[in-house]
């Protein structure tokens, strides 16, 4: 059986506490895994656990028909991917870059990988590291359809739901850069309204079952303001952006008040009063997200 | 039986949406229900219910031992109830002012009742109007235990949960501006990340199911971070601040390099990098509510 067609061995590059998970779960499928990472000293459990140590990338990816690359950036797996013994190792083989950036890197990695012979596909990793090898891993990728379901039987180790959503290269990077948006913000509200409770004399564990229930809240709100969103329509009807505003008025103000910065929260009060002046007050919040596409 | 322990009859103060809803619970609970709107013509289908209209606030008050005012915010409240005759008419009677405002305003409005003899409890409702009179309603009230204890009976009628957070009487208030900040804050990041997925070329109801995955993380990092909030420790083992921030400058490159406003992730980062200027980079995002307590 020729290396590009074996279906039992992986590399893995980037040995973070992500990559280390993937190796992990990679070893317990029974898959011959290769690792390599920069920094030396992070393959010590590993390779105890089976993987092959490498000692170069180009070594680590002439090991396996299908390379797996998770580093910190797009900075990061560019210093490693394109060096001309690791490009000429890669050529005909398959490329998943695992790392978090934005669309445009990938599709630059998939411009270099085309001048390369170097088989691509991008991926981002929506769950964190325990769940990798779960039931509840969600890894998105895209990139060539037939290539997606060539590795498929091995991408499948790392548990959890896989997603093709599609063959433009970026759209996997483009589903991590909103999702994280909507992870970050709310957890900057969160983080705020910590700030603010403390200063009221209401501790985070008072509020978190609380917190609790205003997050359960947003799942069907998101469902229902998607289809307003896609439609161009924003009804306010049970809350106009106008109500929003007043509310977001108030935190400012009894944050303030109690010496808690908002400005977060200004910000987004600006973006509501911006819609309201453009008379859509009637229409509901996330009418916000075409007022910041045109500034 | 004195009006001021008649447990069959209450008056509702405001007919927005949320008070006609409130109005309807206690209507189908069987309550003799007074009701009242600065502006007219908001009770007709109350009225046609069986309500009680009241031609004046104070008529309205005296109508009833327990008086909900439910108005977009407390200048709204204290136009009504800070008149002569109001204010005479409810003395030795109970107000609930479910209206939303800041911990501050509960509390002079809290002053003002008892200067005037009347008595006060402060509330929030936490959940969409359709949820009033159903299981899935959240009342939180503040203010003396007794007159809670004397007024569950009929407020009962709204439905749901009811927690009563304690005799101080702001914090109705302080946790419902704690939970509206993280909502909005949530909401404002969904509309930025869906503004972010269409010059992407993805769709929001593409989108729609992820968003429900990543909803669906938060209300156990909730209340993870809140123990580590409590004890002033932020564990970043998982996710160090700096990784955020590195999410965060790739959110903000990839909305602006489209064209979208990214101001809000850039006072997000900008958070999250002080807090690695100050020496705390292995922490967790968290650590931001202590920046935003000593700005």
């Amino acid at each position: 059986m020729s290396v590009h067609t074996d279906r039992s061995a992986v590399t893995v590059l980037g040995l973070g506490p992500m990559g280390r998970a993937l190796a992990t779960a990679f070893l317990d499928a029974g898959l011959r895994t290769t690792v390599w990472n920069r920094t030396p000293g992070r393959d010590g459990e590993l390779v105890a656990r089976g993987a092959v140590p490498a000692s170069s990338p180009e070594e680590a990816v002439a090991a396996a028909p299908l390379t797996v690359v998770c580093v910190v950036n797009y900075d990061a797996s560019d210093a490693v991917l394109r060096q001309d013994a690791v490009a000429a190792a890669l050529k005909g083989r398959t490329v998943v870059n695992l790392s978090a950036d934005t669309p445009e890197r990938a599709r630059d990695t998939a411009e270099w990988a085309g001048r390369h012979g170097v088989r691509y596909l991008d991926g981002a990793i929506m769950t964190p590291t325990p769940t990798i090898g779960t039931d509840d891993a969600v890894l998105l990728l895209s990139g060539p359809e037939e290539l997606y379901r060539e590795h498929r039987p091995v991408l499948a180790a790392l548990g959890g739901s896989h997603t093709h959503l599609g063959e433009e290269i970026g759209r996997a990077a483009a589903y991590d850069i909103a999702l994280l948006d909507v992870f970050w913000t709310a957890m900057a509200g969160y983080a705020h309204a910590l700030a603010v409770a403390r200063a009221e004399g209401v501790t985070a564990r008072e509020l978190a079952p609380f917190a609790q229930g205003i997050a359960a809240i947003l799942p069907p709100l998101f469902t229902e303001f998607a289809a307003d969103a896609d439609a161009g329509t924003y009804s306010g009807e049970l809350n106009p952006i106008t109500s929003a505003a007043s509310t977001m008025a108030h935190i400012v103000h009894a944050s303030e008040s109690r010496g808690i910065d908002a400005s977060v929260m200004r910000v987004i009060e600006g973006q509501a009063r911006r819609v309201i002046a453009l008379g859509h007050g009637t229409d509901g919040f996330t009418r916000v997200a075409e007022l910041l596409a045109r500034h």
